[in-house]
């Protein structure tokens, strides 16, 4: 129990703590932690010079062992009502801050975990072949993305310019995308790096991962689809890629841990997990404030200690600030699709927002949000906040002629 | 005319001029300008604290303007003999120094930009199919690769684990890579970051690329080819890839600049330069000491500026530390294959090395060194240094069972 003030059904009670990077009355960035309607401003109160920058890095490259030391402490201070007069003076109220980028992303991955979304995407973008293909149930594929171009929730997401070839054209076209979509995902963010050309055991994924956030996706599936072949995604994904304000610690989420679905075949010895890391997330997709999906992560074929284990059994390293994402969350009925692509199969079935309109892909001037829920500890939930983003108009940039 | 003595036939005239990181002496990493046999230590010559610092970026973030300003007066203290007592004990043998990352990578890109190794790739990977994709001749394929893993010439590479799965097996197997392989590239350096939502214009290109790197993509063709579709290269390249230690300034190459083949179909405007961005740099490539190829860039169909223009059409922004590489440049003749699944064939046509041994792919202990040769200004040619790295035995972590 804690003595702040925590709305029922807040998003944020004392078992969550999240982590976040924020500004308020014209000063520099730093650390805080959600609590109800509002955030601890850290560094004041635990005098630790870390919380003081303007991105949780330093504070993530830091280690398990500070991690939980931290949240003990933090929970601690919010929880014995004897420091409530030292800590009050620096709650301060959400609606009173600007939140930014957590932390600075190094590497971006993204994974294609879903094997309800590989399915669809297969069936859409392959129709003549098997949906998944023969690698899909061995390993967690998965591509590098642009770490340059993930942007804080409520950037505004411009409709991207590039090729595009309609199926019965001869050449392709130049012009704003038309089939401008999200990606609902659960993204991974690593706190401890890795030495070059030593793996990461499965089992040792709670020392490298820190947190969640919640991940959109953005992508342009009819630049998607004529660019993809043979080297995957470049363009239809790197314009942007937008993730929440608030890192989710692993720590607040043991209660959401549960057993992953039966995967067979039997993955190779290297992802066989102890742990089920199977997470019992729902996610929440809102179009202009309409729910028009709910994506269930305990669907997931691939956990995210497999995909942790897979990225670095080649000896590649990590360091801080990797961010590892699950791909598109859908679940196996049609109001758990993660995407557009997938809700209005490729645009042949629109689908009905509560407002009277449809859709199939993104409209100018359409907000996004996605949100997510989870069991935590004492018979609460808690909640990841919220990603957003609204899409401005394409900019034809004169100087860049089609 | 340098009073500073450089050898005949020197990688490193006065019109050369690369900057790389060094250390000396025990003391921290600092930038320097390479000259003959020596090595010129900016900070104290130039009283700049930019060249202080550990890495390039942040000259590198200055501009063009700044760029032509310091390369104008280092070229000035190493002409005018007036200049040498006061710049000359600060030239340290490149012989006593160590040399290290030249620039702090941002986002690394690879493209496919030479139309004899994607079409030698595509008939050995896709031997039942067109060789070249459809979109091949429209746009300059290209993918995100690791950039965390992009690592120093001279580091050792160990021969990466993973999965693979021979033609005639049903399932993957857990080993060694089979099939470890280069890729002998030239990587552009980003200096001038651009606004997200701001497509670069290809007349731009100057304004934003600062210099040219030697680059070896290594790459485990065994774990390539299974893992590949749908998404692209993963763990198949992200084990490791090496980057020269000089970045030879665009300036230097002006006499470099040819015209580029013939493009057919003719672009899309976006990518019709104004300025012929194809470069007569012909590389080699070493193993074990000797010459295995001679990889022709003036063969590449893709220009760098067209790459540089297609990666942010998108509105994707540039930052500072960015690098995207031309992938393999191979030329019409065997001679001229910069990869050895080219050279062999896929293994199937093993190639000799002249101390009477042969090769298909990479066995532990080889070296291999790729080094360039331009023609510069006033009639002479300048190298490029040389990217190097041996292979070393896969670690089979106990804690990692297959």
């Amino acid at each position: 129990m804690t003595w702040a003030s925590v709305p029922p059904g807040s998003d944020f009670p004392v078992e969550n703590l999240p982590y976040g990077v924020f500004s308020a009355d014209g000063r520099a960035p730093r650390v805080g932690v959600a609590i109800g309607d509002h955030i601890l401003d850290l560094a004041p109160v635990l005098d630790e010079p870390v919380f003081a920058e303007p991105t949780l890095n330093r504070f993530l490259g830091q280690g398990r062992r500070r991690w939980q030391q931290i949240r003990n402490h933090v929970t601690d201070l919010l929880t014995d009502p004897a420091h409530r007069p030292v800590v009050q003076p620096h709650l301060l109220p959400q609606a009173s801050v600007t939140m930014h980028m957590p932390f600075e992303v190094a590497d971006y991955v993204d994974f294609y975990a879903s094997v309800d979304h590989a399915t669809n995407l297969g069936r859409i973008f392959r129709p003549d072949q098997e949906p998944l293909t023969p690698n899909w149930r061995w390993l967690p594929i998965g591509y590098h993305g642009r770490a340059g171009t993930v942007v804080a929730s409520g950037t505004p997401v411009t409709r991207p310019c590039g090729q595009c070839k309609r199926t019965l054209e001869a050449a392709p076209a130049f012009g704003p995308s038309e089939r401008l979509d999200i990606e609902a995902e659960l993204g991974f963010v690593v706190g401890m790096p890795s030495e070059l050309g030593k793996p990461v055991p499965i089992d040792r994924f709670r020392d490298h991962v820190f947190g969640v956030v919640l991940v959109n996706d953005w992508s342009a599936r009819d630049m998607q689809a004529w660019e993809y072949v043979p080297l995957g995604p470049f363009l239809g994904k790197s314009f942007a890629t937008s993730v929440s304000p608030w890192v989710i610690p692993l720590d607040a989420l043991d209660a959401a841990m549960v057993t992953p679905p039966p995967q067979q075949p039997q993955p190779l010895p290297y992802l066989r997990d102890p742990d089920v890391w199977g997470l019992d997330i729902e996610l929440e997709v809102r179009l202009n404030g309409h729910v028009v999906s709910r994506p269930p992560y305990r669907a997931m074929y691939w956990t995210p200690a497999q995909m942790l284990a897979h990225m670095t059994v080649n000896g590649a390293s990590l360091r801080t600030g990797d961010l590892f994402a699950s791909g598109t969350i859908s679940g196996p009925d049609r109001t758990q699709r993660g995407s557009f692509i997938e809700l209005s199969w490729n645009g042949a079935e629109p689908f009905d927002l509560a407002d009277g309109t449809t859709r199939t892909f993104l409209q100018d001037g359409d907000h996004v949000a996605i949100a997510a829920r989870a069991p935590a500890r004492n018979g609460v939930s808690i909640g990841f906040g919220e990603v957003t983003g609204a899409v401005s108009p394409a900019q034809l940039d004169p100087r860049v002629r089609g």
